[in-house]
């Protein structure tokens, strides 16, 4: 017996790594134009039978979670790395390596990437089952570039809590400190 | 004669093809595990002759940009839309349209891929051939969700320029008006 979400998350894995060697790759042209075409077969053979929209638009009760496609943490989406959120002691927070395909400076990792993340993860203090919370302002100060290929560390925190707003704060950091720092507002739409 | 650059464009945009498929498929696991080693086979074939870090990190003159592999505008990257970048009238925009692979809130582009594209495109307003800028601070604003789907144009423009900072401003807007809004100051390094 086969677990269908797992099998997913290996397929969204294997793509992952077909996306870093998509980048990286220095074949000759001929055989790029013939991969690319077994690709377009196994896109077309994925298609045959296929939601209609986009994941969290499903409606199914299957046993995979709505986020399953999500950009940040989805474990079926190939363009997240996928994060893994923990929440212990009043903080949340995740460690992550990224690689080639989040690149902005040479060997860095895109700004705006790293504003990816930290939205995330600081909306994550906000988050409750069932009650998700929306970005309201985020607040992004960089300190020094973060490096490709290392240990990094996303943790943010909740400063307060007033109404259906919760004011969270956060940072992305390697090794050596604090590459990225930020603030952000959450909020619980009324019901 | 093939044109190096494009055949490896084509190939992103295979493999971004196939990341919306691979979120959206319905086949059985069993399908979809034979097809997970199919692209373990062809990652294998990619990685036979590849660069060894990032694309940027790569040392050659062979007609390809360095920012080829950059995660919101690099051609050969299929984890970005890619976003093309305009420039006129003192402004910078991009039309573009995200699909399931951006996704956040069900329906919705994830407050962080906002983020990651207007970091793009308010940086790119104070970008000189040569001369990149860096994300200082960014400060966003969410008015309302972002639809997958749906078209939407990014644009920024030069509030002023103090130094080696400038002052950008900029919004993503759908065809019902503005969903989130930016600020930010991006840096010139000294040389």
């Amino acid at each position: 017996m086969t677990d269908p979400s797992s099998t997913y998350e290996l397929l969204a894995i294997s793509v992952r790594n077909l996306i870093d060697a998509t980048i990286r790759t220095e074949l000759e042209p001929n055989a790029i134009a013939s991969i690319a075409t077994q690709i377009d077969a196994i896109t077309g053979r994925l298609s045959t039978e296929q939601m209609p929209g986009s994941f969290g638009e499903r409606v199914s009760i299957d046993g995979q979670s709505p986020a399953s496609g999500n950009a940040v943490i989805g474990v079926r989406n190939p363009l997240a790395p996928p994060l893994v959120i923990h929440e212990g002691n009043g903080a949340v927070w995740s460690e992550l390596i990224l690689g080639a395909a989040y690149e902005g400076p040479a060997g860095y990792v895109h700004g705006g990437v790293c504003a990816m993340v930290l939205d995330h993860v600081l909306g994550a203090t906000a988050h409750k089952p069932g009650r998700p919370a929306y970005t309201g302002t985020l607040t992004l100060r960089y300190h020094r570039g973060t490096p490709l290929r290392k240990a990094l560390r996303a943790e943010a925190w909740v400063d307060r809590v007033e109404g259906v707003k919760t004011f969270a704060v956060g940072q992305l950091s390697d090794s050596g400190g604090v590459t990225v720092s930020a603030e952000g507002v959450f909020i619980h739409p009324r019901k």
